[in-house]
Formats: C-alpha cells, structure tokens, sequence
C-alpha cells in the first residue's frame, strides 16, 4: 500500500468499532483515522480521541457532547446525535466508512457517505435490510463499493474472488444456533436476560447477540446477502453450524463449494474489509482444524426459529416489509433487555407488527423512515 | 466460449481418461478430441474411437496396434509404444493435452506437449515429482499453463482464485487416509491385495488406491503441490480428513482459510481444467452439508505412514532423491499387486532404494531418466 486510507467510524465505542480500532492500531502506517462516531461511552470515546486524534467526533447526545468539549485536544471538532452521525459520515476526507452503528439509524448516514462517494464496510445491517434497494442503487450510481464486515458476508465476498457471478448457483449461510440451540421452543419459556447474552462462539453486542438466539439475526443476514450479492431467496440457504468455523459458502454451477473457515475473530474480517484486496497477518488466532476435530451441521428449523421463516418471507414481499420486520425487532430486542417482554415475546411481536402492516412497494426513504416509525410505534405497545 | 477446445488425452482408458472423455460426452458443443492414448484395452479404446473420432491414436504395443489397425475407420493413424505416446502428446493441433498416464513414463510426453505449447492438464503427479523443476521450467519458458486436475491440487488452484500468491501463509492437503487407515501397523501385516484396493471414498485406478493406502499417494502430491505452486515444503501440511469433502485449503497471512468441498467425483475437478476459469453445470451430486452431518479432521502421524515422512524428506533433499522415491514406489506397487511382495515390503523397498541412492543436484532430463531406471533395477530385486 502507497499511501494511508484514512478512515470514519461510525459506532466506534461498540463491539464492531472497537475491534475496528484495533485492526487500525496494529497497521498504523496504513491508516489514519479521520472520525469517530460513539454512543454514550463518553470515557472510551475520549481514550479513542486521545489515541487516534481524529478531525471530527460525534456523540450521542448535547450534553454528553458538551462534556466531551471539556478534554478534546484543541481543533478537534465536537457533534452529536444524527446531524454528528451524517457528519461523520460524509463530511470528512475519509475514503473509508465503517457503519457499525446498531440498527435502521445507520441508513440515512450511510447513504450519505455513499452519495459522499465514499467506500463501505458494512457492519451496520439493518441498513441494508430495511433500505436495501435504495443503498444498492445510489452504491451503483456513484461507483461505490459496499464492502462486508459481517463474517458470513465477508466469507461469501472472499468465496466469490476471481469467480464469475453467473458461475453462482448458491449461497449458505452458517449459524451457529445462538445461545438457546439445543434448546426446544418450550425451553425458551422464561429464560433470563442473563441466559440469552451468552453465545456459544462469538462474543459481541447485546443486540446482535438477542438476534443470534432468536436467529433473528441470521434472518437479517439472509435479506443482507440478497441485496450485497444480488442472489434471489431460492438461493440463498441456511445451515446450523454449530462450531462458526466455516463462516458461510458458495455452491457453483459445476457443485464445487468454496467455503471460507477460520476462527471465530471479527478482527479478521474487518481487517479485510479494511485492507481490500489485500491481506496482512494480524494477532488473531490461526485455526488448526486437527484441533477442532470435528464440524457438524444440522438443517434449519423454521418451526423452531420463526424470524428465519420471517425473514424469507418478508424478504420476498420486499417493499417496506422489511423494514418493518426489523424495526418491530429493533423494540422488542430493546424491551426484552429492559425485562419488559419475555424472550419468545419477541418473535411474538414482529409477527404481529407484520400482521398489521400494510405493504408499500418500492419505497422511496421519506416511506422507509415512516414504516420504520410507524412500526416501531406499534411494536412499543403489542404486549 | 466461442470455438471448441481440441483435446489430446494420454491415459484415455485409464480411470481419469475415461472421467474425462465423460466430461466430454457431456458437453460436446465445446470440445473436440484430437488424439488418444490407451494402455492394453483395446476394446474400450475402440469404443472411444468411435465416439470421439480422433484423429490419432496410440496403444501400448505394436501387436495391439496392428490389430487395432484392422478395426478403426478410415483416416486415422494408429501408433504405438512411448512413440505413440509423444506423438499424441505434442503432434496434433490440440489445444489442451491431459497427461493422465500413471507413472513417471508420462515425464517426457509433457514436456513435448509443453514445448508445443499446449495447456496442460496434469492427472501424472509422478511427473512433477519425477522432473519437478524441468517440468516447471519448460512451462515458463514456453508461456504453457500446467492446470491440475487432482482433486487436491484443483481444490488448492480454486482457492487461490482471485488472491495474491505473496498473501498465502501455507496449503493444506486433505488425506482420507486410503483403505487402511483404522488399522495400526501391526495390523498390515498379511493383508491381501484385494483388501489394499478398497478405497473408502475414491473409485480410483489399481496403481492410485494402494498408493493411497500406503500414504505414497499424499507424498506424491505434497511434492506436486510444491512444484505447481511454488510453496517450500515447510508451508505444505497434510490432515487426515475421513470423508474426502474438503479436498484441500489455503491459509492466508491474515488467518483466513479458504477451502474447496465437494462430492468425491473426479469429474467436476476434470472438467474444472478443462472449462478453466469457466464453470458450467455437470451431473455430478450435489454436496448436502447437513446430509454429511460430520467432518473429521486427525493429525497426520509420520510413524505411521512413513511414504509421508519419506515425501518430505526426498522432496527436501532434492536433486535426483523425488525421481527414485517415485520410481521404486512404482515398481513395489506393481510387484504388491502382482504378489511378489507383502504390503508392508512397498515401504521397505522405497527405504532400501533410497538408501542406496547418491542424488545428483540439478539433474537434466538424462540424469532423471537415469536415476529413474537406475531405482527401478534397484527395487525389482531388493526383498
């Protein structure tokens, strides 16, 4: 690499960013970092300030960002809430975007730093679920490349290198089952907070980790891998992988598979998100499968994890269906971390949601923003 | 593809040769055969004739050719012996030559075809190992792709797809560990060649299956492996894989492993070299990961398989030491078949021999063709 990338973070102080910070504090001369959007972690903002003296800093709120004014080294400029997100996002020098903000809030200053003509590791999801056809598109028109950090993503994009896409006959995505696997649907009744936080394999957000347990998350992935890699739904599969060892892979025409395996770091694909096409060794653990000993695999169960089912069918319904089905997600995740709905409530609530929604077919972003309210609102009350 | 590709086989009537004129069957529009080289079935090669309407075909003997002269159409030359051999090899206008003899008989007829500048497709891994470093140089020097068409080797080719050979940390070659590999070493003791040619997952050639059984098959391909893309035996690992689904993988320096799975079918890797970099459908099966359901993975032992210790050790050594490991493997093989000698006596025919063995550094195609006579003489008496 010639020159430095410099880099904009949107989420830095959450699972994704952090890691993201890491990557960037190992291949210092490769990269600078040009801004940081945290959430309310005031302290470790300011650490990640002190150590990457970035231009800009978002926060997410006035007072939190009045506070942080108070220790920022001088010329470092201070903002917040979603006018500091779009900042952040569009309105640096950055040629790199990380949007690893948690849930539909990163769509509109996604879609900022692509019209920004900025390229995108995309961590954020949700963005591309509840506005994927409007993202693919302005990523096509300006030439921008969406690039993906999610690690079942990440696999596809490197099982796809130097294949052709007409050659593609199938794409699968691994799951691991989440925290409740081996679990029946009626062992799910009046499980903890506590008990759902714990996933086997990957240690990550709270949020993402809910979604694992519900596989909620692995129906996010699914809409996710339609839009990146423009596969219908009657191609894209999902398989319980219980070790995420295998991170996802591709069926070609000819029934040759290319997977992608490795051990379960998200600092590898962001690394690679980051330093795309090239790699670098990094302090990830390498995997030795003699190690392992063994990978199983279990077909998917709809019956027992109703939001994968939800997921291809919203998906196939399109419109602003999606949308809805995550964002009725977004409130019931955050109701059941707050103790107010139990952990099968959930999936109760975006079943229901959906059952009240009616459909608009290509949505434009002013209908996407209010299906995402207008859900978010019903879902606040079901229950 | 525009035009048919022309396509030379040496080894038609083996069971690569025929997998591939399978291939071919299949996908007429594509391909036309220019030229076939069989062994002694005469009969089966006249089947081909008919099929394929080479233009030139060659048998092992000039009895059998007189009387397969009696049988075939008008218009096409018969030959015979390593002349034949040559002739198909480099003296018709195909475009593609499979060299899918086994032995290290197939060394000379490559590098014809190299010279005329015909794409290769290498089935003869004892060419390789036999003149590894002529071989690889007549390829450069005449802008010649060699393309494997091994399973292994093909797995290793796919995975590099689209990736920067200085990117790669190491490759793994897969191993099922051939017919025997539940039993110790004292329970080969008197076990009869028909139970040496149960193979548990390939349907593969006489010469092949006991090659896997010894683990000379792995060592061979451990040698191929470093000759065809240009890796230092310290960055080459064998894994003993039961159930031949992971053909075999590269690690990357940033601990991402891509993998190639499939059904074992020689015919999606054949037909993989043949259509390179293209892929098309074929009647192969599927692969079902959750049909699988299991993968298993053991560390190679070198005690018990010492074909595998001694591959990287003639393989270091270098100079003459591959050409004399292969050569008294070949003869060991076909005296065990033969009845000559036990199972067991393969390994110490190739110790004793290359005991005996002064290599040579830098040997030109002479020296090999010396050293390669010389260990054949050597190992037909030891025992």
């Amino acid at each position: 690499m010639n020159k430095s990338k410099s880099i904009a973070i949107l989420g830095s102080t959450g699972s994704v960013g952090t890691q993201t910070l890491d990557v960037i504090a190992q291949h210092k001369e490769q990269f600078q970092v040009e801004a940081l959007a945290g959430g309310n972690n005031i302290q470790l903002l300011l650490e990640q300030i002190h150590q990457f003296r970035p231009k800009k800093v978002s926060i997410s709120t006035k007072e939190l960002a009045e506070e942080l004014k108070l220790s920022v080294p001088a010329g470092i400029e201070v903002l917040y809430g979603d006018e500091g997100l779009r900042e952040v996002a569009a309105g640096t020098d950055a040629d790199f975007v990380v949007t690893a903000v948690v849930g539909s809030k990163g769509l509109r200053p996604t879609l900022d730093a692509i019209e920004a003509g900025k390229t995108i590791g995309l961590a954020n999801k949700e963005t591309l679920v509840s506005g994927g056809h409007i993202v693919t598109e302005a990523a096509r028109k300006h030439g921008v490349a969406l690039v993906p950090i999610d690690s079942e993503h990440s696999a596809i994009f490197q099982c796809l290198n130097g294949e052709r896409r007409t050659d593609v006959h199938k794409i699968v995505v691994t799951a691991s089952g989440g925290s409740f696997r081996d679990r029946t649907r009626d062992q799910l009744v009046g499980v903890s907070v506590h008990e759902a936080l714990q996933h086997p394999n990957w240690s990550m957000g709270a949020k993402i980790t809910i979604d694992s347990a519900t596989m909620m998350n692995k129906g996010l992935e699914v809409i996710e891998a339609h839009w990146l890699f423009n596969m219908d739904y009657d191609h894209i599969d999902v398989v319980i992988h219980p070790e995420s060892i295998i991170h996802s892979y591709v069926e070609f025409v000819d029934h040759s598979i290319i997977a992608q395996l490795g051990s379960p770091d998200m600092r590898v694909p962001i690394q690679y998100a980051l330093m795309y096409p090239n790699r670098m060794p990094n302090l990830s653990a390498p995997l030795d499968l003699v190690q392992v000993g063994k990978l199983h695999f279990r077909q998917m169960d709809m019956k027992r994890y109703p939001c994968m089912q939800m997921a291809y069918d919203s998906g196939r319904a399109g419109g602003t269906t999606p949308t809805v089905y995550n964002a009725a997600n977004e409130v019931a995740v955050a109701r059941f971390l707050d103790g107010a709905i139990s952990f099968l409530d959930i999936e109760e609530v975006i079943i229901r949601t959906l059952h009240q929604h009616q459909s608009i077919a290509s949505p434009d972003l002013e209908a996407i923003v209010e299906a995402d309210q207008w859900a978010r609102t019903v879902a606040a009350k079901i229950i």
